[in-house]
C-alpha cells in the first residue's frame, strides 16, 4: 500500500489541477504586475481574477476586501498587528484557549508589550463558553480573535454569533477569524456576520504552501505587517507570487464546488475511520464529542500508550498522522487544546489527530481500520501501564 | 519578433530547470516538513539542503545562518524590524537616499514611532559619500542598512567598507544589506565582512516571485516579524514553501554557476545596447557613469521625452523596460534614485531602465538597438520640448 495520507490539517496535496493553471506564470507569463507593458498586465489581471474569485470564496462583498500574503501565519500576524498598531490607545484582547500557534504566541508576545489578555475556555467536547466572552468584553477591547474550527479536534465555533455578542456589547472591538481550518471545509459567509478580518490558508485545502488571503471588511483601517513597495494596495508590500495566486483561485473554486463531497463523501469516510477505531480498539476514547465538527477531522485518545509512539509504528504501516498540530510538533508538551479541554491524563498523552481529504480512499480507510487496531494492540503490550491496560482491556 | 525582455531588475523569468526540480513538491513530496513521519522528512530535508546551498550562495560560514522569507521585501522588514525590536534602547539609524522602497518607506514609518533617521548622499554617478556615512554613525546608532547595488542603475555599493567603517565607530552598531539586485551578479562574500544581516529574492535571479532569504551572522539577536510555530528557529513562522525553497536552491546553484557568464556575455550584450543607443540617439544620456556597476544594467535618459509615453511605445515594440522601480510605478513622481543623484530636469523624466538576463540573445539585443532610436525620434517630433530639440539634435 502506497502512502496513507491522513495529516490534511497539517498540509494538504497540490491538487495537480491547481498546479496546472499555475505552470504558465513560471517561465512564459512571468511579468511584474506593477509594471506597465502587456505582460504585466497579464499578470495584474491574474491577480485581480483570483481576488475575485476569493472574495466569492469568503463571502465577501467586494473584490477590494481582499488581500494576498504569504500564508496563514501571516494573515493572522497581519490582522492582529495591524489592528493594534492602527489603534494604540486600547490595550485589552482577547482570544481562546484553543487558537493555533499563530495567534496564541502573538498573544504572549503581546502580553510582553503590555497588552492585557484574556483566554476563553472551552469545555471537554471543545466548545467555546460563549457566557465568559461575555463577560469578558469591555470598554477598553480592541480585538477579538476566535478561530472559526480547531485544527487538532476539528471542532466548529461559532464565530458568527461570537462576533454578534463582541460587538453588540462594545461596537468598536474589532473581530478576528482565523478560518484556516474552515476554508473548504464549511462555507464562508462572511459578509452577512459581524467579523471585520478573516484569514485563510492555501495549503489546507489543495493550494501550495505559502499563500494566504486576509479579508478585511472595506472601512477597517489597519497598518501595514510589510512595509515597502505599493502592492495589495500598500497593505503588503512585495512582488506579487503571481503563480501560487492564481493557484489559489483555482483551490477555493475547487474547494467550493467539493463543499458537498467533502460534507457528505468525506465525512462518511471520516465517520468510517472513527467507528472503525472505536469499536476495534477497547483503550480508544473520541475526543471532542461535539457534533458541530469540520468533516475530515477526528482526535482519537488511546488511553496509556505514547503518542510519538504510536505515529512512528503508523509511519512503519505508511499511515500519516499528528499528535497536535504540526506547528507544534517537537516540542515534547502536550496539546493546549486538549488540555484545555481538560482531556485526561491517561489518553492525553497518546491523543492523535486523523484528517482527511478529497483525495482520501475507501481502500485507504479500510487499510487503516485493519491495521491501526493491530498496531495499538501490540503499542498495549509494551506499555508501562500494564496493571491499567488489563483492567480496561481484560486480558 | 517575439518579446525583447530588458526589466529582469524588475523580475526575472523562472528558468525551466527551477521549475522542473520544484515540481515533485507539489503533489507528491508535499508532507508538512515539521511532521515526524517519512514524508515529512523528505520535506525538511530538502530545505536543509537548500539551506546548505544558500549559505554557499552567501558566503556564510554555517547554513544555520540562513533563513527564508516569502520575499525580499520581508526579508528587509525582518531584519530592520527584529534588530530595532531587540534593541529599544537606542534610536538612530541610516540608510542612504537611493534605497528600494522596501528599506526607505519602512524608515518613513520608523521616523514615524519616534526613530531619529539619516540618509546618506550619493554623487551625480550614483556613488554613495563614504564620509558623510562616517561623520554619521553615533553612540546612539542602532542599525544601519545600505544596499549592496542599486535596482534602478545598478551602481554597486561599497557595503564591505561601509560596514567597516561603520564597526570602526561603533561596533555595537549592526549592519543590514539589501542585496535583493547583486545577488546573482556580484558574488556575495559576508563571512568575510563586518555584515550582520543580508537579504535576496528569489526572483530576480530565475526562481518564483514569493521567495527570498535573509543571512543573519551568528549570535545577532533579533525578534521575529512573524509569529507563531517553532520554523526557522521560530524566527519565521509559519508552514514552509517547501517547493520554492527547493527553487530557490536551484536558482542560487544555476546563479553562483553563471556568474563568470553574467559578467562577461550578459554585460557584452549590456555594454552593446547601451552604446548602440547612446551612438544612435543624440538626446540619450547615460546616467550612473561608475565604472562599478552591475552587468546586467543600464540607465539611460531621453532628453525631453516623457518616460512613461516612451515605454508605451517600446510596449508596442514588444519592448519591456522600466521608469524607475516595479515598486513605485503608478506613482507619478520621478525616481528618487535620480533625483538624489542630480539627474538634470532635462533627461529626469524620461529616464529607462534596461536589465538584461542570462537569457537576454544577441537578436533580441539587435533589434533593440535598431528600433529604439526610430521610436525615440518618433517621440522627439511630439515632444513639447522642440526648440531645446532642435538644439540638441540639430535638425
Amino acid at each position: 500500500m502506497d502512502t496513507i495520507y491522513l495529516d490534511n490539517n497539517a498540509t494538504t496535496k497540490t491538487d495537480p489541477k491547481v498546479l496546472e493553471e499555475m505552470i504558465p506564470y513560471f517561465c512564459d507569463k512571468y511579468g511584474n504586475p506593477s509594471s506597465i507593458y502587456k505582460m504585466a498586465h497579464t499578470s495584474h489581471d491574474a491577480i485581480e481574477e483570483s481576488r475575485k474569485t476569493l472574495c466569492e470564496f469568503f463571502g465577501a462583498n467586494k473584490k477590494d476586501e481582499i488581500y494576498f500574503t504569504s500564508c496563514g501565519t501571516e494573515s493572522a500576524n497581519m490582522a492582529i498587528r495591524g489592528i493594534l498598531s492602527a489603534n494604540k490607545n486600547k490595550k485589552h484582547i482577547i482570544t481562546t484557549k484553543v487558537e493555533h500557534p499563530c495567534v496564541l504566541n502573538l498573544y504572549k508576545e503581546l502580553e510582553k508589550e503590555g497588552y492585557k489578555t484574556d483566554y476563553i475556555t472551552v469545555d471537554n467536547n471543545g466548545e467555546l463558553n460563549l457566557e465568559e466572552l461575555k463577560q469578558k468584553v469591555t470598554n477598553d477591547t480592541v480585538l477579538v480573535s476566535i478561530m472559526a474550527a480547531n485544527n487538532e479536534t476539528g471542532a466548529i465555533y461559532p464565530y458568527e454569533e461570537a462576533s454578534e455578542i463582541v460587538k453588540s456589547i462594545n461596537k468598536d472591538t474589532y473581530f478576528f477569524v482565523d478560518a484556516v481550518q474552515a476554508a473548504g471545509k464549511i462555507k464562508l459567509d462572511v459578509k452577512n456576520t459581524k467579523v471585520d478580518l478573516m484569514g485563510i490558508s492555501g495549503h489546507k485545502f489543495h493550494a501550495p504552501k505559502g499563500i494566504g488571503a486576509l479579508y478585511i471588511k472595506n472601512g477597517t483601517r489597519i497598518n501595514p505587517l510589510i512595509v515597502g513597495g505599493h502592492q495589495e494596495k500598500a497593505l503588503r508590500a512585495g512582488t506579487e507570487n503571481v503563480p501560487y495566486i492564481v493557484g489559489l483561485k483555482k483551490a477555493a473554486e475547487l474547494a467550493q464546488n467539493a463543499l458537498e463531497f467533502e460534507n457528505k463523501e468525506v465525512k462518511r469516510l471520516r465517520d468510517k475511520l472513527e467507528e472503525g477505531i472505536l469499536s476495534n480498539v477497547k483503550n480508544a476514547k473520541l475526543n471532542s464529542r461535539t457534533s458541530k465538527r469540520v468533516p475530515n477531522t477526528t482526535n482519537i485518545g488511546f488511553e496509556y500508550i505514547e503518542g510519538e509512539l504510536i505515529l512512528l509504528h503508523f509511519d512503519e504501516l505508511n499511515i500519516c498522522a499528528s499528535s497536535g498540530s504540526a506547528c507544534t510538533s517537537g516540542s515534547l508538551e502536550p496539546s493546549h487544546v486538549l488540555r484545555a479541554m481538560h482531556t485526561p491524563f491517561t489518553s492525553l498523552h497518546g491523543s492523535i489527530r486523523f484528517s482527511l481529504s478529497r483525495f482520501t480512499t475507501e481502500d485507504e480507510i479500510d487499510y487503516a481500520i485493519e491495521n491501526i487496531p493491530k498496531a495499538i494492540k501490540k503499542l498495549a503490550k509494551i506499555s508501562p501501564f500494564q496493571k491499567e491496560l488489563t483492567a480496561l482491556l481484560g486480558e
